[in-house]
């Protein structure tokens, strides 16, 4: 493996284990077993480790970056998909904000992301409305739903902390299942049965 | 006004105005014109001021710690009331992880004070319920409001962040809107009615 890509993996491993201060670039090198003039050459300084892994986790998520889920079956296969590359890249959810109000390249980029998303789920939503599987009659309800659908996926894993539960892979999950339990609320008929078959 | 006040309120600016970590009690010191050592007379660090800024923000959203509304009106009022003191103590839930990853005993005393909140909460549900105004006919529906109100409390303020928006006050009380949006969806005639009458 490259020493650039062995960089990444190092220093996810210890941004998860403790936190993206306590892990130092000098700790990353150290536990690499290389010089920090060697991980220098590679990654200027942590910010730019920090935003390389934030890349990542967002190709893995969206290796197309248009991908909307066509059917309630591919959504719940998507988010399970997601659920596992947010457990991968845990620290990243958990430090959001802090680390967004410390690199405004980073902060650029996540919001711009994140509006792409937003116009992702609300094309979505309509899809799911024109296909009889969601009842939206409004516009400000199809905001609405995408408000939960966004808060719920971005600080589910914060919200877990706060009420003092272990953060293990299948708590984690849950940001899916309330995602789920919300958008049952505006199912039709239809929409519950291609639901209730998934779960079977 | 005691200096151990106005350290608070000098702390608290720079705070809001920066973040808890470009803002060293140094700093906040010189911001008051007073010397490091009778600083850390009253706080013997940064941690001990967060918390007493923590300790105050709760106390001023609840006077009573068992306090409960106990009709859709004192709802609403206490949304309002809510939302301007998380605007006075606006750096607390932007940087909350990374707060709570700090200090071991915020953190403690954090997740206690959630898990009171999510009692409190669902007593209410229970009773509107009961009231006949909302219509929540099992547990894990009352389980999943019950989060929604949760998430949307602690994370609205980062949320906005993390979608580019300007953190104005009218923007930051958009949380409570999309409590009770979210509680409309489970509302009954009669809630809706009550609901409709505050909104006149």
């Amino acid at each position: 493996m490259k020493t650039k890509d062995k960089i990444l993996i190092t220093a996810l491993e210890l941004f998860n284990s403790t936190n993206t201060q306590a892990a130092t670039t000098n700790h990353i090198a150290a536990a690499m077993g290389i010089s920090p003039g060697n991980l220098h050459y590679h990654y200027k300084n942590r910010e730019a480790i920090i935003y390389a892994l934030y890349a990542q986790m967002q190709a893995k998520c969206f290796p197309d970056p248009d991908f909307v889920p066509s059917s309630i079956q591919e959504l719940v296969k998507s988010h399970n998909h997601w659920s596992s590359v947010f457990w991968e890249y845990k620290f990243f959810h958990r430090e959001l904000l802090f680390l967004l109000s410390r690199d405004e390249s980073l902060k650029a980029k996540y919001i711009e992301n994140n509006l792409h998303h937003k116009e992702r789920i609300t094309k979505m939503l309509n899809d799911f409305h024109d296909k009889g599987w969601l009842n939206l009659p409004y516009d400000n309800v199809v905001t609405h739903v995408c408000d939960i659908i966004m808060v719920f996926t971005q600080f589910w894993h914060p919200y877990l902390e706060t009420m003092g539960e272990e953060l293990n892979e299948y708590n984690l999950k849950g940001d899916m299942r309330r995602i789920e339990g919300a958008l049952r609320s505006f199912m039709t008929k239809e929409g519950l049965e291609i639901l209730a078959d998934i779960e079977r």
